[in-house]
């Protein structure tokens, strides 16, 4: 029997969603609590019988939520500590974080060796590090910059804090994204390229986090995106591509949480960014990476000097690791392609790899610079003949033809969904687009529905330059339901200027 | 009537505490979340009909707690929102934090100020800062250490963002102790002996957050602490000086929540520290401070020199706000006094003041330094003839008299508790005594129930580098019930080196 007098508690499921926060439920009057000081919001230790360990942050509760003999867990304290109703949960005050003094001596203008990184690293990944902590140790290496030798050491820690993929053979081709912007989706026709070129590039990729697509949510429109190691291998071994979610491996998980911390404080500083771009490469047996890196005035890359400084950063870092790197710098301060949401920029996407006549030029562009680099870097096209090459793929079919191969290796193809309501926003006077404001433009189509309702979103009619009469359709919203779309609607309401018109004339 | 429809909700108070932390709870089926885009772990701005607002952390949840229609609050968002049960509640997205970019300024090196840093302090003041915008903050200002103009605008800001308290005439004398040592508790030994030499010494002190016992916790044993700002006005107007909890009034709001969060840091950089001690001062209208820094090697404060450098910035900055301030240095390795927790180190105080024989003579000396020092800083004495001039007031009976002349214009004198359960800790071998770890030995004292259990903690009866024999008593641990006696001891008996002893022969 577990209870208070044994130091252990009976785990309970509250169905409290505290997102990543580990949070542990106790009642006010819980003998543990007076006995052991465990004041509201101090952090503590759950151990099971079997010795598997997190830490989670103390809720204090008054009253039904728990009894005295339970402890309480939020969803993903449930999850991580992988107990079952009931289960004897023993509570304790957790060991001091010793890594923080690293992080500490890193302030005062200490240098972070590669012990310590690896030591901060495998800390956070354990869960051990709380906002507080992370945020000390994410502006420490702000205000005192990392340089080359701790780089190359916080982007091996992070390697090493995850699983790491193998192939056979080389090179083994890859393409990220720095920074998003919205419908840029260019990872399906770049995969689709390579492959066909002869190129082995096994591309895992992410969900939508805060945006209304990430290529998993758009590819899973096109094919199922959900595999597991071996069978991501199978497809790799036929087809010599693929596109699957990342989520069932875990290559660099320092890094989501880093992130977060990161996008709260706007922070991007060169040494975090090349490690967390790197860290996830090389830990998926990467061995020559493009980067596509969007500058523009609202990108995360804000001018054509910091993109080479980023890119020279890179370069020297990738190198330590024996990784090829190319960089790719392209127009940022507008959305690619059409649509915005899952399946509509899947219907881009085919477009594209079909060679439609209404295919979006800017997505094709772009896809063929980023294929053309590779396969230069790789050594598949010569120098100055990669997009040349990529063209010459798309334009004749093979790259269509062995996405929808891949796509059947995957599980099958399948035809990205249309919504049921759609509605266009017209422009209220004539002009010529000035600018489009890409964060409230995902905003509406994250109210529309997007990524959880796969066909919702936003289909563009007019470009930046553009001219359009009053009247004419801006763009048009997609949703599955009419609520939705009236929320979408509303907010389209409130923000005339998404698209912002001027010389009227 | 109030629902999800028009963006309201029905006010419900959870009973979670969740300490300083502000938590919203709503369903996760909740159509605004939905269609807001609300994660979880996002943060929400809660609105009243009367346009009171706080920000919050949003936790869903699953079912239970609140439904569909109704925001459940955490202790600290319904006492900060001041609603009644069932009251509407808007819940929006929070505008972006500005005073935020500032502090990334800082990260790159820009200098922070006055506007900047009223700008962030009343932000933090208003809660707007979550923990990670915070330990932002102050790893900034430790990676990039505040100048003096810097620490003036700092301290200038947290004083503006409080309560600010005016006396009539001058000197108004104060004292502070950086870092805390258990037992240490001269301040009511202090005021007596100024108020008895005609200074006039207005004190707040804090109740406990980590220790066994604040000074108000320890005064409240001998009369009532918890005064407001007129009743606090009349016991100094009648006698002097007056010892009562800072509580009442908002004395430097933010510095609370700052030292949160340099605690779990384990940071103290200058600037903070100066700007800590010295905002609290400012406002509470003192003109004369002492500060007593105790030097060990796990004190705050671990060297001489460190001390030095401490004072000299004290100055400087006190300086600039006409402040005179004065460092006294101490010994920093051991505990003061025989008792800790609020009634035993009361009896040391009363010890003193009486002039008993056995009345501790370490935590008298301390205080004579602390009262000679404050007369010579004030003019009351002449240099070099304070302690004389504290040594004849507490001789001849006059400290003792103000004291409870003092105690009685709070509200009565109170004889501080004894504790039912005690227990002697007896020494398992004979030798000298070569450290006290008080660290541990606070734990032991917070552990019989200190500072809740007023009676509770423990009684020294050797002191470092005193000689012991084997079977003697090396302190007696005092509780107010058996269980609470049983925790503590059971601690004691883990760890037996909390005394450590050495030189057996």
């Amino acid at each position: 029997m577990s209870g208070a007098a044994d130091g252990r508690l009976a785990a309970k499921r509250t169905g409290i969603d505290t997102q990543h926060e580990t949070v542990a439920y106790m009642s006010t009057d819980c003998p543990l609590c007076r006995s052991e000081g465990f004041a509201a919001h101090a952090r503590v230790k759950l151990t099971t019988a079997a010795g598997r360990t997190i830490l989670a942050t103390l809720h204090h509760v008054a009253d039904g939520l728990v009894s005295l003999h339970e402890v309480g867990l939020s969803e993903s304290a449930w999850r991580r500590l992988g107990v079952i109703p009931g289960e004897p949960v023993a509570v304790s005050h957790p060991p001091p974080l010793r890594s923080l003094g690293h992080v500490r001596g890193k302030m005062y203008g200490r240098r972070l060796g590669e012990e310590a990184l690896t030591d901060i690293i495998a800390d956070i990944v354990a869960g051990h590090y709380d906002d507080i902590a992370l945020s000390a140790f994410l502006t420490a290496c702000t205000a005192r910059p990392l340089d080359d030798h701790e780089t190359v050491g916080l982007t091996r820690a992070m390697v090493e804090a995850g699983d790491r993929l193998g192939w056979q053979g080389a090179p083994i081709a890859d393409k990220h994204s720095v920074g998003g912007l919205p419908g840029n989706r260019t990872t399906p026709v770049v995969v689709a390229i390579a492959a066909a070129c002869g190129l082995t590039m096994p591309k895992t990729s992410s969900r939508a986090i805060t945006s209304p697509a990430g290529t998993a949510d758009t590819m899973e429109t096109l094919a199922p995106v959900d595999l597991d190691l071996p069978a991501m291998r199978r497809v790799v071994e036929s087809e010599g591509g693929c596109i699957v979610w990342g989520g069932a491996v875990r290559l660099s998980p320092a890094d989501d949480t880093l992130i977060r911390v990161e996008r709260a404080l706007d922070l991007d500083s060169e040494g975090q960014l090349v490690a967390s771009v790197l860290s996830k490469k090389i830990a998926a047996g990467s061995t020559h990476v493009v980067l596509d890196v969007p500058v523009g005035p609202t990108a995360k890359v804000r001018s054509a000097a910091a993109a080479e400084a980023l890119g020279a950063s890179l370069e020297r870092v990738a190198a330590a690791f024996g990784l090829a790197t190319r960089i790719v710098t392209s127009d940022g301060t507008q959305p690619v392609g059409r649509g915005i949401g899952p399946a509509l920029e899947a219907h881009d996407v085919l477009a594209v790899l079909q060679g439609t006549a209404d295919a979006p030029a800017d997505l094709r562009a772009r896809a063929l610079a980023l294929a053309g680099a590779l396969l230069e870097l790789t050594g598949a096209a010569a120098r100055g003949r990669g997009q040349e090459v990529a063209g010459a793929a798309l334009a004749d079919g093979r790259a269509w033809a062995k996405f929808q191969r891949i796509c059947e290796a995957q599980g099958g193809m399948r035809r990205p969904p249309r919504a049921a309501f759609r509605r266009p926003v017209l422009a209220c006077q004539g002009g010529r687009v000035a600018s489009i404001d890409n964060r409230r433009l995902a905003r509406v189509a994250k109210l529309a529905g997007a990524p959880a309702d796969k066909a919702a979103g936003l289909e563009l009619h007019a470009a930046v330059g553009q001219r359009v009469a009053v009247g004419e359709p801006l763009f048009t919203v997609h949703a599955e339901n009419a609520g939705e779309l009236d929320y979408a609607l509303a907010y389209v309401a409130a923000n005339p200027d998404i698209l912002a018109l001027g010389d009227p004339s």
